[in-house]
């Protein structure tokens, strides 16, 4: 008696990956990114001094981070760099919060936001987001080069972590200009995160026992924990254990670096 | 018998409006544009060094800065960021102004161009193109996205004011990068200029009581006319007053950077 | 008698020509290609270190150097930028280079391909490759803009000499920014040979007394002897005493660096 439970319940769990799979982004969804984007900028070095002296700036350093995805995957895939700023509703909600981060009166606003349970709110709606952007990403990139499989996953990635490949570029459009890091030296917990779904995603169908509302569910699931355990606690990159064991047999072999090291001397 | 009088004179408005919509900006006034362009490569740090020892890097910086909104435009619609390269005519009309201003013999082309009577009526015909350039660049933009907005006042101020973000690049190609500063973080005069035209060729049929072609003639005159006053006086931004006034209530809680500042000490 | 014997080598050197021109690239001359973009990504500084403790970052500047020509071409031509990424079989082995130049047992594929002789075949098959890619990027460019002979020249060069124009950007990838120098700047040897023969191709039929696969024929053998001159000499830059001996005329004034000297002081 227990086949129809399992299957009643497999059931509901389907429903439940199907309609994950088929919320509406806008508008709840990108009011968590676009505060967010905005509170990434306010925190950068100098954030505050910008809003006051630079206006200008400081806007376009907003909306380059809320659409940074969409830029950098518009340029990658040729369509025009443009497009994020011709979604005017988009632009316009994203402009709301920007002025309310920096400009609402007594910053009640970015006081509100920042208030823990808020934040994990918040938090955790911007990591549904991401996990929607993976395979959304993965569809795009599958329209101009349906077998480039690489390219799927480099633009998965860019959807879902395009703020990390932004950061540097948004610095430059305010005066600063740090080339000595970005996203793809030191990766990021969400680049990894987007890498390791976007190659579950591209996967041939049949290898994984789940089908792609399901495995973007357990995405889903996976980002919001990660992201709450990392606001919440002082834990690290959770990869780094697998790394190190990963790393030193395909990449490791120190002589190398110790024979170019004797060259130097 | 007034009536006719003004009916005359309100026709041959329009008639000027409509001749003065539809100049021709090959050659005359591109020849304007690429006098000023070279000459700006010419006097930014280094300039006639660079035309000594590095006649093509030279060349590129010229021909990036007299195509500055077609390549800048072009990438962001994108469209072939080489468009402006394949115009030949225009190509080889930039390169002879190139050559003339900076290898002519006794540097007599120099000389003539920046003797005052000859610079005013340049700068006059380049601020008249630069008129043209914003109802350009919205039809342009309008093609590829034709309802958004903020991407048309965009478009419009990239090809009206596109040396000033092209000039950070052109220096790169030169050997010299200078972060610290950009046109958005400190936008010219001639950019708020674009920015205010784009803007009201933006507004929707009616708003304004002239239609487009008489909207041009007047930012056309607006335009010569303050930078005319520009080059011949001192005065500074004519719009700084304007901000200052707007600025304080839209953007300037002072508390938040007061905050800001206790927060670091 | 000597007719005949004549037809008969002008019929061999045309077949060369033509079989020349229609070999493929692939597998054969793009293996040598990536070897040596790996080569340049390792023995740029510090690229062992990076290559141990960024393979991620290693891996993205070896693939941005692999597919330099196509990358910026792309762009240029308002293609999709991730255009060569998406060529899964290209990339696939430029990967598999890419790990034996870093991480194979003992350095041996390292150690084997800077073995001279070996270096020297190497380094010819590259060079054929390119004085392909100055056609080849020709005939994209005309696609795109069948009039536009600046363009088609711009193209060549980027396809045949596009390491050069990538090597600034690779090294921002890895956290190194050198904007003192570019190919622009200082033109290597490899972009000025593309350059003259871009020009050469681009020359109107009938202009020159041969055909284009005998032309192709020549600048390979020309490319091919200029490097392994090169690589086994000390010679320096043999467009140098051409330039010297054409710049002066052409650019040389020096009266005007003079003058601007004087106005320093």
């Amino acid at each position: 008696m227990e086949g129809p439970d399992l299957g009643a319940f497999s059931f509901g769990l389907d429903d439940l990956a199907e309609a994950f799979a088929s919320l509406s982004m806008f508008p709840l969804f990108e009011i968590a990114h676009y505060i967010l984007m905005c509170q990434a900028v306010r925190s950068d070095s100098g954030g505050l001094t910008l809003s006051r002296k630079h206006p200008l700036a400081n806007w376009v350093c907003c909306m380059l981070m809320c659409s940074a995805g969409g830029f950098i995957s518009s340029l990658l895939l040729g369509l025009p760099l443009i497009g994020p700023l011709s979604k005017t509703p988009n632009v316009l909600l994203a402009s709301a919060i920007w002025y309310l981060e920096f400009y609402a009166p007594f910053d009640l606003f970015h006081k509100a936001v920042t208030f823990l349970p808020i934040k994990l709110v918040v938090v955790s709606l911007k990591e549904i987001r991401r996990a929607h952007k993976v395979p959304d990403g993965i569809a795009t990139a599958a329209k101009v080069h349906p077998h480039g499989y690489v390219a799927h996953v480099v633009i998965a990635c860019v959807k879902g972590a395009g703020s990390g490949f932004m950061l540097n570029f948004q610095r430059l459009v305010r005066g600063k200009w740090s080339p000595e890091t970005n996203q793809i030296l030191h990766p990021t917990v969400v680049l990894k995160e987007c890498l390791i779904s976007a190659i579950l995603f591209t996967l041939p169908t049949g290898v994984l026992p789940i089908n792609q509302d399901q495995l973007l569910l357990l995405t889903g699931i996976a980002m919001v924990i990660v992201k709450v355990t990392l606001t919440v606690t002082n834990v690290g990159d959770p990869f780094k254990p697998i790394e190190n064991v990963l790393c030193m047999p395909i990449f490791g072999k120190a002589e190398v670096m110790a024979a170019e090291k004797k060259k130097k001397e």
